[in-house]
């Protein structure tokens, strides 16, 4: 259970890091939308690890393929399969932590809810479920882009204690995919890089934020009560591997002002209502009111660090660890398409669903 | 769409501020659990306005009635449907709102949305829709409680800039009620209350943050990928109105750490596996793992303000607004079984959920 | 569980016989829709008892109250709430049932499911749920009647072993409400009436088949391949107590041809797509063709008779059972709107549902 | 939308008949089952063309792949993959019906409904995407044996006028097996080739019915109000290919009884709760009773026949169309593994549904 995300355009993902394949089958995509295998590659690319010389070094080319919902490159309107295969299985490497908990991963908690794991690595809780989200919201952003025009934009803001000074109305995909980081401000790009190069050397992580804008969303999205926008968007981003935290708009820094500092007041602008002040994060009571929509996610500093840690294992048995192998320092970079693709899978939705109820 | 929470005991609230009443139906309760009007009261009067001087006066016993799906004082495993009949309707209290958007409130994006609103208050976006969530909540509880002895407190962290001194290992619920503010640091709460209403003579409002604990939980709740523990809470806690964020565990301060630091050591306590530290919340990979569940929600000021604001008609002129009536100047300690309710709901939802897959 | 019907147009029903109400809370309605309660209460008074002579003589007014989701005689496109309130509570009269299943009735497996039963009447299996399905249907009927010219006619076909003669390419309401077995052929309604009249005085009971046409749902509507138009329909009818056996088009008669005797061949008809036949009963695929959709539903005779009849008590004893009180010996006519509703919750849902992904 | 079944046990199928694949993703499947790939194979094989000389002779292994979801032998929980890849790829085969819709298949409502359709053959529609549903069904089949003593047999009972004689309280699968037909009743079976074998070389087709008995299923499954089990039943059965109708128990043959008749007595057998009779066909209010489930499934005559049709093409034109190729003159041997799959998969789903709200 669990596994799919979406009202109408149905999102369910498969597969762990090791073992045949991971990947996705979209369910309510509309028909007629041109899609092809290089569309959804893009995206699994910038996802990728390996891809610089600051993140994990798996040796897989993640080479998608589209099995099933696509004819002659448009969509029919049926379920979209598609599906990466795992190539780097080294079950060898896991060995050693075959019957121990990870401390801060998953490998407790699923053997404690399934009675069983896959202890080749991290199985359904590895970040390479991630593929199949990515592979859905490459689908998604596309025909948001091409239906609504609306555009999902995230980028690196912090790392550890170091903050980028972004301009989010101005920022652009390619500042952003300029450096390695993903992060849009280039002089504190180059500070993370450095950062991130020495805690990688001392076999430690750390974490950060990643702020993320969408354009031109219309007035109207967002279902009350429960589906609000800003309630989706919050269980998509907390449902993303490594993430503690969520918030949009003025998020938890709205404390500091009173209620008359932080309304927003309606204003008319080039002819349509807008609001002086955007505390409200483009969402109201719930729903879209055509300003900039953005919000903030926190990551946690990598739980797999290359240093003797203590913990337990499965015979419940206090033991030590240390991991060898593959390090990822820090997920950031890689984690930006993936807070886009979740960005765009709840926007879709509920486009759809206000076509649905409200056209 | 979107009024309808959980996937086993699914929750359905109707209603607006004024017009008949407001409730909600259960749908998967499970059968033979006593329940009783006055467990339902009970939450419902910690929820209701006009309780101490610090919050709004809303003239109203909120008295529920339960319509079905108790019999003889036991459930039967059918619908339950509660609700609680509107009596402070003043529509002329609202005629001069009837064509003015409140700034930050929800009424521009529903009229943009649907095309019609009740103008009357808040309609469906008012804070009356939680009374049918404490309700649901309050019958959620108390099957927690009987059959998996979990219990649920929430307080009042942060008001505006002040911030309480709070163990959340020990806290209990009679501190926590023990003030209007519902914030159990007892000095900082009168400080709190002394702010509250400063801010209210002053026709201003202020936000802050809400702690909430679940203690007890077993190991094992919570379905990963997409309906993490964590993301399921973040989606609640999101869909309660004027929330703006979420975090659990170390939260958003996380990215101020190592993973050497930040890491949870597993270790043996009492016999049973646990962690040395709590970073992680007591979930981890989206599933709980015994420890301590604590996240925080951030509030943002009442949109409410009694103090003339610019603002939009319905035929989309600028024009002022200065609310008349009541004045809710700090919704928090009001909030409180809020909070409460909606974490009560993911948390049986997904103990129901673990029953069905893994028993 | 099982509680509510709909993926776009929800609709949740709750309520026992005996007890507070009966109501529904229907969810994801259009907004700006005109609905009276008088558009219900006609729907209802179709349904009621006590109509004439040949049906169960409940006494009561079964009068509709919309308590949510209306204003000003508009939809607002948030949740609506209807009830009906019980006033015909004489839990005395089941006392003698209080301990004993009724043979055929839901008796024991509800008890043996929830382990509690509310035995004043058949509880959640009473027809008496059935009104909240017609009040939904009955907005359903509106929407689909204004927004897409569809119409809805169910009619009496059978009665035990009287088979009426009907035209259903003409059949029309006036025919079919001008009598009190609802069969649209006078001279069997007749027969029929006299039949069931003679089955009462024996206090025996019988069943018999509905047919239910809908004119004019464009080609289009229907998910392949588990939510087919034709799926969905077999649900819905055979949700409705009492009923035996779904068939649409051809039906079981289909057996009985070859497939080129079967085939519908395509034609053009005033110059659009037709079928020179209609075994298909307007469904290829599991969507609809535009052709004329109809169905039949097997309603078996009433299991309330009143006569001794041999069943089993509480405590798992052998024992005898007389039912004294009302008797309805044949539900057919009753059953026409609850039909009728059914089919219009179905086709509705899945006008939305292509709205949604297809335009 | 609308390939999804199940609620606990979630089924989504993907697929067309040409292009890569047809599978299915299983999520909610429980963890620390055995499955191996020959479970599902075993299954498939029963479903595979081109077994005996009187079903269709499509050349294809149709071998399946677990990718996800087993480790070692057991289920972990999460998502099972399955997929078995497209080998007869033939699309010159279908240049000839690429611009014509063949009467009584889902061409012409695909189009309409999408705007585009796989002219490869069925493309969705084909009977190949029911391979993701007997792999599946294969799980469910599996779990209800092992964890519930539940035993699913279909087998053929009508073919055309051909009706077969069966005990269905005895009969075994190793009958229905023993022959191509799947007909227990050996001499009838020997008609039913004859006829089969006779009806394809005039390139013509039959229909016929199939019935289904589920053994053992304990008191209590199946969700009222509109999820009863018969209804779910129904659900499932109508979406299968090719169906027409579904009757459960004494299903439309009750028309012919007075409620006195028809009534099934409860008394003790064997220190137990029976009933005398079982027009009930196991199932009353929806909820099964402990007696025999049974049901029965209409299926029209293959839509593709050997001759010369009437039609109509994608420009809307009037034309002939003769297919060529691969004739299937009667699907019913191979579909009574379908038939079983869904019923596993409806029972199943109800299993999980019962642990989690009543026990």
């Amino acid at each position: 259970m669990g596994n799919t995300f979406g009202h109408l355009f149905r999102v369910t993902t498969w597969g762990e890091s090791h073992g045949g394949a991971v990947g996705v089958v979209i369910d309510g995509c509309p028909p007629r939308i041109s899609i092809s295998e290089s569309d959804i590659q893009f995206e699994l690319d910038r996802r990728r690890p390996g891809q610089s010389a600051i993140v994990t070094q798996r040796k897989e080319t993640d080479t998608v393929k589209i099995l099933s919902g696509v004819f002659e490159g448009k969509t029919l309107g049926t379920p979209i399969c598609m599906l990466v295969m795992n190539e780097d299985a080294r079950p060898e490497a896991y060995r050693d932590i075959a019957e121990k908990f990870r401390p801060s991963h998953a490998d407790y908690t699923y053997f404690i809810k399934y009675g069983i794991r896959n202890w080749q690595g991290g199985g359904r809780s590895s970040a390479r479920e991630t593929i199949g989200r990515v592979a859905a919201g490459a689908v998604a952003k596309k025909i948001l882009k091409e239906k609504y025009n609306v555009e999902i934009l995230a980028y690196v803001q912090q790392i550890y204690k170091l903050k980028a000074n972004i301009d989010k109305t101005k920022v652009t995909m390619a500042e952003v995919e300029s450096n390695p980081v993903r992060c849009p401000d280039q002089s504190m790009a180059k500070e993370m890089e450095a950062l991130i190069k020495e805690i990688r050397s001392k076999g430690d992580s750390v974490g950060g934020i990643i702020e993320c804008v969408a354009r031109n969303v219309p007035a109207g999205w967002g279902d009350p009560v429960f589906d609000k926008l800003s309630a989706d968007l919050a269980k998509a981003m907390l449902s993303i591997p490594a993430t503690k935290g969520f918030e949009y708009g003025s998020g938890f820094d709205c404390v500091n002002y009173t209620g008359t500092e932080h309304n927003d007041a309606f204003c008319i602008k080039d002819g349509k209502v807008s609001t002086k002040t955007n505390f409200s994060g483009g969402i109201q009571g719930g729903i879209s009111n055509g300003e900039l929509i953005y919000f903030r996610v926190a990551f946690k500093p990598t739980a797999t660090v290359m240093v003797e840690q203590q913990t337990v294992d499965i015979h419940f048995r206090e033991t030590t660890l240390k991991p060898s192998g593959r390090h990822d320092p820090c997920v950031l970079p890689r984690a930006v398409p993936i807070v886009e693709a979740m960005t765009a899978l709840v926007l879709l939705d509920h486009a759809l669903r206000h076509e649905a109820q409200c056209k």
